[in-house]
């Protein structure tokens, strides 16, 4: 529908029925929706495929409400991560129809028509039960986006007979996401026994010289299995859409 | 081939012509091979569906030529990376058939089949001038491993249109690897253009408070554009291999 | 008026009616006030041109109240950075005339003459709906330094068209503050769109990677747009004086 | 001219006489010249306001001066920073019209027309002599960049007397530079003397926990002096370019 | 007293009345008093000449009270630092004579006798209001050593004449204590103005780039005034132990 | 009886009695319990020879009860550190037989038999009396893993004769752990004097410049007493481990 | 013999031949010889166990060799680490009876008599080719400390089944050194293959995000097996003094 | 006589004999010679009652050697740091009188009168025979400076007992430098065994986890004996200066 309105304007610039100017403050200006203190970009599910969504951590729940309504009033579905309990409670009681995840820290509420289906599937794999947040907030998302994701748990290395045990969901997988905190060695041991795309999301469970994550931040940035390729620290929800990226364009 | 070998070692066991133990020996250590200094992984091939890969730096020239003749002679073709100028030289006089690539700093012996041909293309896209030599062993890592590499060269944000007047070509990219140093803002503006996977080299390109690619990487790890994936800094090589794993997976 | 008193200490000595050791003093101890725990500097207004500014963390809320108390006794006008909410509520009680912001963290007591007008105005541009208390902390101080300012919020350039959109503000601004956290990259796009002054403020919005605002910082540092310059983390309250410093310099 | 060239187009499809796609196309490739490893942007004097620059470091003396050529050829100007002495050796001998300056690293050809000529004057304070390479690049891009720059030098605040000495300096100044390593406490003390905007530029002069001037650079992003901004570390070009993008808009 | 003792142990060893074995138990365990949680070595006091000092973090109330009764029962005085209000609340109720310092959240037993008096003054000069607490511990903990010592607050270098209007007051100090957070630039001032030891304390004052006082310790470190030592951030304590080993040095 | 169960399963693949791959399935997937957010390795007690351990931060009190309720519940015993105080409360009441230790925070239930002994004595020797909570996590898990553990507290180097005079028992230790925050110097002492394994334990104690545990992290990896080995920063429970790794390592 | 000396010494003045000053002087200086840039500690054998060994970076050829000659003389044995290819020439020439390796960069003259066996053996596991240098100076510290060393080269974990081929290496080591760059991983999944001590030994390496070493120092300090210890980066020596104390503590 | 000369223009003004105007810029800038690249201010000497000092490192020979030539011609001696093995040549040549110590990297050249004495006199005590350079640098500054400066070399806490033996000249001290890399304990050991100022340098000698002095460095800003102060890395002459400061205090 949006793709056809522009292409509209542009014609009707080569028809005369419309100033240059005119056209160009057009295109730019319509889909974009200003609340004042922010500015919603109804584009960028044209864009990018995905439905539009926003980052709950430093925003007060009244002002998460009220862009969520304004984008779930076009019915294209909206998704909220790193929501606290507050505004968890907050949009319970004033966005209709949300779905919230305590573990994950999510609230979606899905779109008039569901997203396109990705090709294939994600299996998000955790190296401790302490990594399941993020793990949790991958897979929303990656449903979210389309994506069936499986969950494979508490495999990691240092008991590596079962992260091998569980071989046969890995070399099943289209894409596989690796949610390590600590050492962060589950994403290379995972590398090297699969060929499909291995995201890894390195996470901030551990203590003292793990600093926050920068510890299994560096162990993925340094995989010695090549080609994985590594989000920002419990950043569960990019390395979803990184495999949405993947299966979206394995699709066409 | 291998496979089949494998597959014959556990009927053998199944039939009672093999013990378990030697089977076991069997399976793990014949396709190893040793130099003393390297074991070579012959069985790595079938693993992950790439030729054998060298990380040159902190080699001797003899080590490198050494482990690439062995592997050259089982025919899998061998990538060298991080070839300084003295290595190539010594692998230009002793290494048959080497095809050496001085920006790219990499050796490449080409097996006796060709490898699969991946689907799509990778969009090689460089901030600036000084980021080539990263840029360039990206491309000659995705054509050894089947894939198509086209270069989209110099077109950092400061100057945004000249980004914008090559949308035609980010648009029809399978994958972008994008290669960006000092701020390394290139990466969140092509993730927000196109739908399909993105990754982010950032380069030791800059000075001072680049921290030799720590800023880059700090603004990819941390682009406002969902989705976009990091590889260590300077890592053409690695972003290469992670299209590959999309690429490969897309044919299947 | 300070000005004649110095003038006049200087030609006393001239004149044998002063000591050349007393003048000095006079001099140098006359304009600073001290309350035990502060030496309020009267003089600043004269050297710098700006109101006098209390940094109000770290200190408590009756010891802010105390220093803007004899501060605007003098009516030359306050402003409180870095309110407290409980400091907020007891200047609200105890300090006539406050006005007070509670997104800026801003306390502001008018003086008897407004400030001069600063030549042109300032744009605060923000990635985010996140980064608007440090925009906003700006948009206060620019206004109690004389300085006409106008907002331009959420244009982040993962959408970058939302910030093209609005080249026509940015094209018609004096100077620009631009406002982000994460990847901070907004600064290097809008430097490159422009010829005026930019100055960036990197925010401590994100999370992981961002390591409190390290990530956009030092991407600002590292702009590939030539001539930006940047601020502390979150000091939206410095960009605002080094833009005052501009258009007043401006004016002369 | 250029600005002329655009209208033209885009009149052109207003009046049938060229179609929208084609339009675009022309908008945006035409003044973008690609050499394969480098893609010049003519458009950017248009832009900005400044000759053209070259980042000469990592680089090759080859490329530089084809690159630099190119620019020479259309009579814009053109500044190359960072020179090694190989590329000024290579530049001297094949770029007609350079001028070379040693201590700065630079290499100049100017234009045909010289650059517009900003208002005032910049004041480029330096803390010692090791920190004068810095100083000088700003200085020379000052220069190219049509404002005029004065020099003041060794007047670090051990000896604050030096630097009071030479406050009649500071007080006739449009914009200062200040050019410290080590400590960087010279920018605090500068910024807390003048009402002009203060650029500060910490250099790696120093040694053990100056860290390469990182201590100089967090000195400077904390000054208690507000107002005061800051570049990259070693970064006269910047700085120069920051005051130039002041001096320019005085002039409007 | 203790001295005699040793003496005496040793001549009965020389005299054949003790075995060497059990003089050397006798002689390392006798002056160290185990409580268990705590090894209080009553010997400090003889061979440092201070008071015996108990860092409170990380002690409960409990086991600091038990510790400081100890000790003062010995009467040699006892000083408390970084005591918590619930610490300061439990020794003002169980712990007879302490006098308790809010600002400084300093606990103090005088002894018996008051502590040998150090020659010549300290004077411990602050930037700032909100480096008030560090600055207290210092004069706090400078009096509990014997030394005097004086206050000069709030003469930070932007207003960098309020600091030259003391400078009476620093040319008549023994050794000086600057207090600064944020740029730490007062170090080097004040350092280039006096012939005295400086100590020089960073406090973790500030927000930002000032990493919780890192900007300020590495300031300070550089500090282009030779001469200059400091200690650790916010170590109040440690400057004062440092100006009593001097002042103590210099009455002998 | 695990080793005679899987030596079992082989010998029946070999008679034929047992497919291949039914084999590697029940061979890897039998000892391994999952609870959905966990996955429990019943396997490692037989490969590593500790009773289970659970790590106690970031799982609920529920999650931690479930888990150590399933594994006490086969009769190997089970060690649950960084016990928070609620979790400590939710354990006394739900698990029957927990010994819990709130200095150490450690919640340990024992096997049904105890764990085989290590040969000889760990010694844990602490610097000041706020490194013990981490001193008795050591002790205690060296305990849980059958052996002897013996202390030495607040034996920091600032008063050198309180570690000398304690050499007898430094002297008969088999390993000695040493815990020390702050300058963490005690490792490389107690290193130079004893011949047997030190394995050093930095703690977070401290402020200010140690950088919760990163300067005696830096002071152990860099001790200048050869053949120290450190963990991370207040991870008693994993010096304790490599304690036992060697004590029972000397058993066999 | 030297233990005899000391008996000697106190029971001298036990008998009255000796005063208790002479003594102490006579115990602490007699086996210290100082060379003026030197101090050379012939207890350390006595106090430790080890040969002599001397740090060779940072000292001249003719400092490295006279230190060893003096040494060397007395029969001890003497071990040289860090050599670089100039002082092994200078060795080579002027140290009579020494023996160099070029990979391990040390020089060995043996002692009149071979060190005590250490009970067991020491296997030392490299990830890859380039982690050889480091392992090797493990190597032959482990020899020259009198203990048994095998090798197991380049079995990193992006090929788990190398690593896993040599299980029964693993199983049979007494005590394992695990040297790797990069990811570091390897050391947690040998760590949680054994139940022997694990001595981690991170090297530099790698290029950009690892740092020179951090990333695998990191990875292993937070290495999720539990009871593996870490030494400094690149360092093989400390790792096989490590391993020494824990194999001749198994010797008594 | 600088003084007479002040007191001379200030009377004069008194008398009005000189405007006020001209008497401020009289007695600023008379005793600064500038040369262009260096401002040399004769004040320092009467304002520190220290000999002028050039910090070599990043001048070049010509520039280091104009300067202490102006600096000698005034009579008042002048010591240069951080000679280059260039710079010492070009100084032999081009300097009369100056002393060269290669161990130091300092040049020297004497005043027409000997610099006042300090009172008592400085041990500079290092841990190992690489810190000597930095050691050597303190020990030269100190002479310089006027004051008695001996060597204790080599006496590293890794064998306790060779400090323990030197106690004596640790005792006579009236001021101690600690010079110390790697993991930097003997300054904590040697703050806990005198009462005297104790000045500690970390230095750059060590690899890996040193970070080039880092580690020393934190070690010694936490250091457990209280009133230990600290230089920047490798800063041999500060401590000097430092000890001077107290040495000179001392003597008036």
């Amino acid at each position: 529908m949006i793709r056809e309105h522009v292409r509209d304007l542009l014609e009707r610039v080569a028809n005369g029925e419309l100033a240059a100017d005119a056209a160009l403050d057009a295109l730019a200006l319509d889909p974009v929706e200003s609340l004042g203190f922010a500015t919603i970009d109804h584009h960028r599910a044209l864009r990018q495929g995905f439905p539009e969504v926003i980052y709950g951590a430093g925003k007060t729940p009244a002002q998460i409400t009220e862009i969520a309504s304004h984008i779930a009033a076009r019915g294209t579905g909206v998704l909220v991560t790193r929501v606290s309990p507050d505004a968890a409670e907050f949009l319970r009681a004033n966005l209709p129809g949300v779905e919230l995840n305590a573990v994950a820290r999510t609230a979606h509420v899905r779109g008039i028509e569901p997203p396109p289906r990705g090709e294939g599937n994600v299996v998000v794999v955790t190296a401790g039960t302490s990594d399941l947040p993020v793990a949790e907030e991958a897979a929303v998302t990656a449903d979210a986006m389309g994506c069936v994701a499986e969950r494979l748990t508490d495999v990691g290395v240092a008991g590596i007979h079962r992260l091998l045990a569980n071989r046969g969901s890995l070399e099943q997988a289209s894409v596989i996401i690796v949610v390590a905190g600590m050492d962060g060695a589950l994403a290379s041991v995972v590398g090297g026994l699969v060929r499909v795309p291995v995201i890894a999301v390195p996470t901030s469970v551990g203590y003292g010289a793990s600093f926050g994550g920068i510890a299994p931040l560096l162990t993925m940035l340094n995989s010695c299995a090549a080609g994985v390729t590594v989000v920002n620290i419990d950043n569960g929800f990019g390395a979803a859409v990184a495999a949405a990226r993947i299966l979206h364009g394995a699709t066409e």
